[in-house]
């Protein structure tokens, strides 16, 4: 028997239209190079109205795919909000990619129509002709006096300024694909994750309760997460579902610039990869600035150094949240609680639970299984591969049944993370299934390698990976970087400091532990474990010949 | 083109599982006339599989209604959960209606089922041979102790102790409907609402949302509003969402016993209609008493006095919150919100916005329409009757077309209610349509008359009817009952005080004010009016003879 309620879609055009109704006078605030513009829910609506228009001029229809190629502000924004309110899907390019992968995330999700920076564009210049389907550019400005113009290019505000005013959206199903963005996968050919209206909506929801992030209409939200990267994490949705007003840092995210922001439009949250908070801290330090607003920072995409957290609070009092999630899960993250039943242990048994990476969020559900897909206990120790399912979880790649049945089976995705799950479902990545290093077939967990390192004095970053070893399978080798370059730290006083926490055959020997200048990174911020491996293999390659 | 997200429903079952899975120390607490009963979500989801077995054994099939008459206690809970995890609709029945009413409600919702607390069953007995549709009765505990029998009658707890332990939730989509309740409406007959899964989930993550009650793991509920008024306002529900202790007060809500109940098991939240927290207050000013962790109680039902609002946050620290909300609206209500757009206005405006019945909630949209159907402004001043859409929201009565066609109109619920609303979407309930006082073809609030009266020195309530009158068409009554019968307020002094702050004609002539012991309530403490009415009928028929 069906129920007889109402069949209202959860869509982002009902999120728009609550922003316009409930907080006209909320604001956007974009960060440009030469000043910051300003505008209220009310007027970005009316922009969104005439976007929309004008994308229907272009020739946008239900399904298209229009792509960005651009840095956080409020023209972004727009068209967050006006490619799904025709029923389309926003395609967010990834403006750290190189320009072949650019090309060939173009062409696998059919993009009809480009929306690119002025500063980014001419990313895209050694693929002038290998996007065939493309039918149309648009430039964006990227400042916020100039107007830039470009051969062959519309521009973005002649193309809302001839647009008609007012536009009528579209009803449609909740499960129509409103936004579309490629995992930055460190192996293989990206691959798409196609998001439902329903699934942002309800994540919004989600993420917003008292135990999450609770967001208020009182918050100001700092996106520092890009947009091209898993919707922002969900912010410029967030904003207008509760009424925060919504900062973007545009293109400057050093942390002078940052603070900064962060000070000057009193952001009560923010988000960002540890990197940048690594920065914020020292510059906060060296400076004695204060975060004068600032209450709660989402950290994701990498594990977060503990002393980050611990700094963070004490010196700040800013709650720095570590949270899990990837392009397949829809944003923003779980955070990791503190519950009452943790809090009313005794000490030492508390600290078993707290400073997890995650708990599992309302309409999801985990399970972590070894390698022979078994279903291992809530033990707080067993690892194994983390599964999840839920509203919020991607249920195949666009286009890309290869990769599909690699990842889902019976109804989970497969995460490729390695965690261990306490007997209150926090939840702790160990490391990425593909980083584990196996020695005398047991598992080393790269990660507790590396943040045991980054507690070391003189260290900045640490990153573990493995070698090839004759006589154990593989053997842990620790890059470090020094937080001084001029001073230094000797690798037996780092291998001294973590000897402590780990059964000795897990510990490094010291001549595998590098000192380099620098950890490489990834296009989104995280250790580039690949490249690190390359760089092994380079130098060892003469050592193994003569071993 | 569709989203590839994955199909999770959104239904009562996954919020059973994760009650049971992140929360399984978390009580429930039923207190019964000679004992209080606790249990962990984990003993409770092991006897909601017992139950399921149980009543799949009894014949219980997806679509079937199961009723229940009863208090508010876990066994109550337990069918909440168990029934609409078959994929059947519990339709709990208003114990406080006369038995021919429940009677026309069992036949009418066509329950195949009853389960009924042993000191409830005999209201049935008028009915025995006229419910043939049902096919078993349970009896329950109507004490923690005693096991009363019942001829004809099956026992719960023999039931659950036969039953097998461990049971498998059928799958099925979140539309199916699992709950059934009649609205009491004062006039024609009760009409069936049916919910969805889906209803009461979004409802739950959107009642907890920060800027709503930002329930949290944290808290502990009392569930005073009746588990069988519109699914005792969500909270059975809410609790395991997000994994709050809950508790039932059972048959005994006088104020002693409530005050006692939220002491003793520290509940920070708690609902119910203004009569009972006029009741608490008095009890906690006479005895000078404390309310140690209570923080909100949501107040529905009924317009809630403004002194009462202020006494309690006030003297007690509590904050009451009216809500607005019918059976047709799906639990809980959209509370009154203070926004910091409201907070920054110059004193004097802020006190227009403030104090509203509610202001609309995520994924629902209302508007307010004048007798020509006619969309009316947002300026906080024009009356007219409420319409609301969204998810929460039914789209038709169950079995009833005639009563369909006149509440429901292009996708609205025509509530009934006449409002404002202000350019922040706060809307106040002026009156219900039918009892609007219309007088020389204007429009008088009988809420706005009532309010003021109870202000008053010396009034405890005060309820406005309209009288026919040759002149004006209507001219207001007003019933006041006296805080202390002994000393009776003056009407004259009852004229004066609320004199200024009405118009002329808005106020009753001083032999309209009528002083009586008590106001009637209606079967869920809302001012019967349909009764002040008829007392009137008598009281001025000789009257009327001979004006």
């Amino acid at each position: 028997m069906q129920g007889l309620m109402m069949h209202t879609p959860l869509t982002l055009t009902w999120i728009l239209r609550r922003g316009l109704r409930m907080f006209p006078d909320k604001e956007v605030v974009s960060r440009f190079p030469d000043g910051v513009h300003r505008c209220t829910f009310a007027e970005l609506y009316a922009r969104v109205e005439r976007l929309a228009n004008a994308l229907r001029a272009l020739g946008v229809k239900p399904g298209d795919r229009v792509a960005t190629l651009a840095w956080n502000h409020h023209r972004h924004m727009e068209l967050y909000y006006a490619v799904p309110a025709l029923g389309a899907v926003l395609h967010t390019l990834n403006i750290r990619l190189p320009a072949h992968q650019l090309g060939y995330i173009v062409n696998h999700a059919g993009d009809t129509l480009l929306f690119a920076d002025a500063d980014l564009a001419p990313l895209l210049e050694p693929l002038a002709d290998q996007m065939p389907g493309l039918r149309g550019r648009v430039l964006m400005p990227d400042s916020l006096q100039g107007r830039p113009r470009r051969d062959g290019w519309l521009d973005y505000e002649s193309l809302l300024a001839g647009a008609e005013t007012r536009a009528e959206f579209p009803e449609f199903s909740e499960t129509t694909a409103c936004m579309l963005c490629y995992s930055s996968g460190t192996t293989g050919d990206p691959k798409g994750v196609l998001y439902s209206h329903r699934a942002q909506v309800l994540q919004c929801l989600i993420a917003g309760i008292t135990d999450n992030f609770r967001f208020s209409e009182r918050d100001t939200l700092l996106a520092i997460a890009p947009m091209f990267h898993v919707n922002g994490w969900g912010l410029p949705f967030q904003a207008l579902l509760v009424g925060a007003s919504l900062v973007f840092a545009g293109s400057r995210l050093d942390a002078a610039s940052l603070v900064e922001l962060i000070n000057a439009e009193r952001v009560t949250f923010t988000n960002g990869v540890p990197t940048i908070w690594v920065g914020v801290l020292e510059h906060l330090r060296r400076q004695g600035l204060r975060l004068e607003s600032l209450q709660q920072v989402l950290i994701g995409g990498a594990p977060v150094p503990k002393p980050l957290i611990a700094a963070f609070v004490e010196e700040y009092g800013v709650a720095l949240r570590e949270a899990w999630g990837m392009t397949e899960t829809a944003p923003p993250g779980r955070p990791n609680i503190v519950t009452s039943a943790i809090d009313a242990l005794p000490p030492q048994e508390r600290a078993r639970y707290v400073g997890k990476s995650a708990k599992v969020g309302p309409c999801e559900e985990i399970q972590h299984i070894d390698e022979a897909g078994r279903v291992l206990p809530w033990d707080g120790e067993t690892m194994g591969e983390l599964c999840v399912r839920g509203t919020g979880i991607a249920g195949a790649y666009y286009n890309n049944p290869q990769a599909t049945a690699a990842a889902f089976h019976d109804g989970w995705l497969r995460t490729g993370d390695i965690v261990t799950i306490d007997r209150f479902g926090n939840y702790q990545v160990m490391d990425r299934a593909k980083d584990l290093i196996k020695s005398g077939g047991e598992w080393i967990s790269s990660v507790a390698l590396q943040n045991a390192a980054m507690t070391c004095p003189g260290v900045a970053e640490a990153a573990a990976v493995a070698r090839s070893d004759a006589k154990w399978g593989e053997r842990p080798v620790l890059f470090v970087s020094p937080r001084d370059s001029a001073a230094p730290p000797a690798t037996e006083a780092i291998l001294g400091t973590i000897a402590e926490r780990f059964a000795k055959w897990q510990l490094p020997d010291v001549q595998d532990i590098r000192v380099v200048p620098e950890i490489p990174k990834t296009s989104v911020g995280k250790f580039d474990k690949k490249r690190l491996r390359e760089l092994l293999q380079a130098q060892r390659a003469p050592d193994e010949a003569t071993s």
